[in-house]
C-alpha cells in the first residue's frame, strides 16, 4: 500500500427528506447564493424543498450552469456573487453544478485571472467561500471530494483543478431527488461511477486488499443495481445504493494508497470537448478499447477483476481477460450506452484534433505507468471507431 | 438503506515515517500534553520519533493509561492538564490510550462530575480540548470515530460514551509502529476488528449493498492477512492492511444506514470487567455462541456471510449457517484466541454476576431487535462455557 493523506470533512446527510435540515448547516445570517442548472429542480420540487427549509432567509440565485460547466457562465456567477457580497453558496444539482460552484467559490477568493485556477495546472486555490450541496444526480462524487472540471467551449478546453479548500461543508443525498431524472442521466451516472472505480482499481497490484475489495464492492453494486435503476425509477433502495456508490467511488476511500490511471477520463474529456458527447458516454467508448491496449500492464488486476467481479474462472488468462473486457462493454450497453464512436455517429475523423488537444493540455504521458503517449491515445481511439 | 448522518473530519496520515508530520498538525504554541500507556512506545522508538517531530516544543507527559483505561487514572491526567493549562493533547498508543484521551479531552471542558459523562448515558460532551493520535495498535478504530469506553474497576463498570466533539483532529497510522507488538495484541486487534464488522453486518438485510460488500471486504481481508500478521510481524503490506482495516471497521463507513447489533460487545464488556480477560478475548467467546442463539433473526445475513465470506455454497441452510459459525470460531482459534470460557480457566460461576451487571447497566434489551434479554445473555454465556 502506498502512503496517503485522507481528509473528508464534509458532513453527509443521507436519506429522504434530509433537505429539511440544510438550515442547521448554513450560518443563519449568511449572504447565501443558490446555484443550479437548467431548472429541473423547479419542476421536481427540490427547489421548493430548499425554499421551505430556508424559511425566508436571504438568498440570491444563479441558475443556468450547464453540463460541463462553462467558464463564461461561471464568470457571470462570480460577478453576481461579488455584487451581492455572497459569503456562503448552496449548490443544488449534479456534478456540473457542484464543480461550477467549486470554481465560483475558489475564484471569489482568488486575486488573479480566474482561468489561471484550471489553466496553470497548479494548486492555486488557497481559500474559498464555504458551500454546501444538495445532490440531485449521482455520478461525479464531487459532493464529497476536492476536485472539479471546468470547460471553455470556445477554445475546446476541459480541465480539472483540485484543492482541499473546495471540499463541501455538507452534502445532502436524498435518493428521491433522482426519481425524475431522465434514463440517460441515470445511465451516465452509473457508467461514470463505474469508470471512476476502474480508474483507481484496474492498474497494478500493491497488495491494498481493502481498497481492492471496496472497489469490487462498488462495481458489483453498480452491475446489480444499475440496470434496475433504469427499470424501476422509483425503487428507493436501488436509487439509494446508486447514490451512495457514486459518492463513495470518488471519495478517496478506494483511491487512497493505490496507483491511479485516469487515462480514460483525460482522453474522454477531449472527446466531450470536441464532439459534445456526454462525459460518461465518452468513458464507455474509451475504457474497453484502453483495457485491450493496456492488457499487459494491467494483467494481474484484469485477472482479479475477471474473477471477483465477473466470476470468470474458466479458460486461459487471455480468454478471461477478453471475457472481462467484453462483460464491461456489455454492461455499458445494457445501460443504453454505445461503446464505439460509430454508435455516436462519429467516423474517427476528429481523432487527430483530439490527439493535438491532448498534447496541448500536457496529456502526453497518461495512465498509472505514465506510458500512454499521444500515439497510444490515438490507437485507443482508432480501435474504438 | 436507513437514513444517516456521517461526519469524519479527522485528517488521516497513513504510512511509514508519517509521525514526522505531526508538527504541522499541532498548533505551534499549543500547551501540549502527550498521553500514553505502559511505556512500550519508549522501547520501540515511537516516542523518540514524536520528540524529534516536535523539535523541542512545549509539552507535558502523562503515561500509564492502562488497557481498559480506568477512571481513576484519567482523573489524575485531568488534574495534571488543568494545572498545566493544556489546550491540545497528543495520544500515542492504542484504543485504550485514545479512548482515555477522549475522556480527558471532554472532562476538561465539562463542569460537573466527570463520571457523569459515561454514567448518565447521555450526550454530555458538548465541547472538548482538541487532540490528535499516533496509533500504535490497530484494533478499536477509536482514531477515527466519536466513541470511547471507560472502566472503573472498583465498581466493575465498563461504559462507553459518544460525542462528535471527541473525533480526533488527525491520526497518524504508521504500520511499522506495530512491528514490535506482542502476538497477543495483534490477535486482539484482528479479532476486535472482525467483531466490530460483524456487529454492523450480521443483523438483517436492508438492501444496503455497498455497506454489505465493504463489510465482507473487511472480513475477507482479516481472514487473509490476520494469521499472516502473526507469522510475519515485519511484513509491511500485511500490517498496513490490518491497520487500515481496523480504522475502517469502526469509521461509520460500513455502519451508516444499516442496523447494528453490539450485544457481543455489551456482554463482553461485563466479562472483561469481572474477569479481566482482554476485550477481544471476550468477543471471541461471546460471538460464536450468540450467533447460534440468534440464528433465526440473523438467518438471511448468516447465509450471505456463509456464501460471500466463507464460500459455503453446498448443503442445507442450517448446514451452511453451522459451517459459517464454526469457520468463525476456527478463525478466532487460528488467531490464538480461545472461544470458550473454559479456555480462560472459567467455569461459568461468574455468569449470574455478569447478568446482574448487565441489568444494572440497563443492558436488558440488546441486539438489533432489542430482544436479547438478560435471560438470553445468560444462555449465550452458558452455551459458551
Amino acid at each position: 500500500m502506498h502512503d496517503f493523506m485522507l481528509h473528508r470533512p464534509t458532513r453527509l446527510l443521507f436519506g429522504e427528506g434530509q433537505i429539511a435540515r440544510i438550515a442547521e448547516e448554513i450560518p443563519e445570517y449568511a449572504r447565501l447564493m443558490i446555484t443550479y442548472g437548467g431548472g429541473s429542480i423547479k419542476q421536481n420540487g427540490v427547489l421548493e424543498q430548499v425554499y421551505r427549509a430556508l424559511d425566508g432567509r436571504f438568498h440570491v440565485e444563479f441558475g443556468g450552469i450547464e453540463p460541463n460547466p462553462s467558464y463564461q457562465t461561471l464568470c457571470r456567477a462570480i460577478d453576481l456573487a461579488r455584487e451581492e457580497g455572497v459569503d456562503f453558496i448552496l449548490a443544488v444539482g449534479g456534478g456540473s453544478v457542484i464543480d461550477g460552484t467549486k470554481f465560483i467559490a475558489g475564484a471569489l477568493r482568488y486575486d488573479g485571472d480566474p482561468w489561471d485556477i484550471v489553466a496553470k495546472r497548479q494548486r492555486l486555490v488557497f481559500d474559498a467561500v464555504p458551500f454546501g450541496c444538495v445532490l440531485t444526480l449521482p455520478a461525479t462524487g464531487s459532493e464529497f471530494n476536492e476536485g472539479a472540471v471546468i470547460s471553455r467551449p470556445e477554445t475546446g478546453d476541459k480541465l480539472d483543478f483540485h484543492s482541499p479548500n473546495v471540499i463541501p461543508r455538507f452534502s445532502v443525498l436524498d435518493p428521491t431527488t433522482t426519481y425524475s431524472l431522465p434514463p440517460r442521466q441515470i445511465a451516465n451516472g452509473v457508467v461514470d461511477t463505474f469508470v471512476h472505480t476502474t480508474e483507481q482499481y484496474l492498474t497494478y497490484p500493491v497488495d491494498a486488499k481493502l481498497q481492492d475489495r471496496f472497489a469490487e464492492g462498488l462495481l458489483l453494486t453498480l452491475i446489480e443495481d444499475g440496470p434496475r435503476a433504469l427499470e424501476e425509477p422509483e425503487n428507493y433502495s436501488v436509487r439509494a445504493n446508486i447514490m451512495w456508490a457514486a459518492t463513495m467511488a470518488l471519495s478517496g476511500y478506494i483511491g487512497s494508497g493505490v496507483p491511479h490511471d485516469w487515462a480514460s477520463h483525460m482522453i474522454g474529456h477531449e472527446l466531450t470537448a470536441l464532439h459534445g458527447i456526454d462525459h460518461a458516454q465518452s468513458l464507455a467508448v474509451v475504457l474497453p478499447s484502453l483495457l485491450r491496449l493496456t492488457r499487459e500492464a494491467k494483467r494481474a488486476k484484469l485477472l482479479q477483476y475477471a474473477e471477483r467481479v465477473w466470476n470468470l474462472r474458466e479458460g486461459s488468462e487471455e480468454q478471461r481477460i477478453d471475457a472481462a473486457i467484453e462483460a464491461t462493454r456489455g454492461f455499458f450497453e445494457r445501460m443504453g450506452m454505445p461503446t464505439r464512436l460509430s454508435g455516436h455517429g462519429l467516423d474517427g475523423s476528429g481523432i487527430p484534433t483530439i490527439v493535438d488537444k491532448l498534447v496541448e493540455h500536457g496529456m502526453v504521458a497518461l495512465g498509472e505507468h505514465r506510458d500512454i503517449t499521444p500515439d497510444i491515445s490515438r490507437q485507443i481511439l482508432e480501435n474504438a471507431i
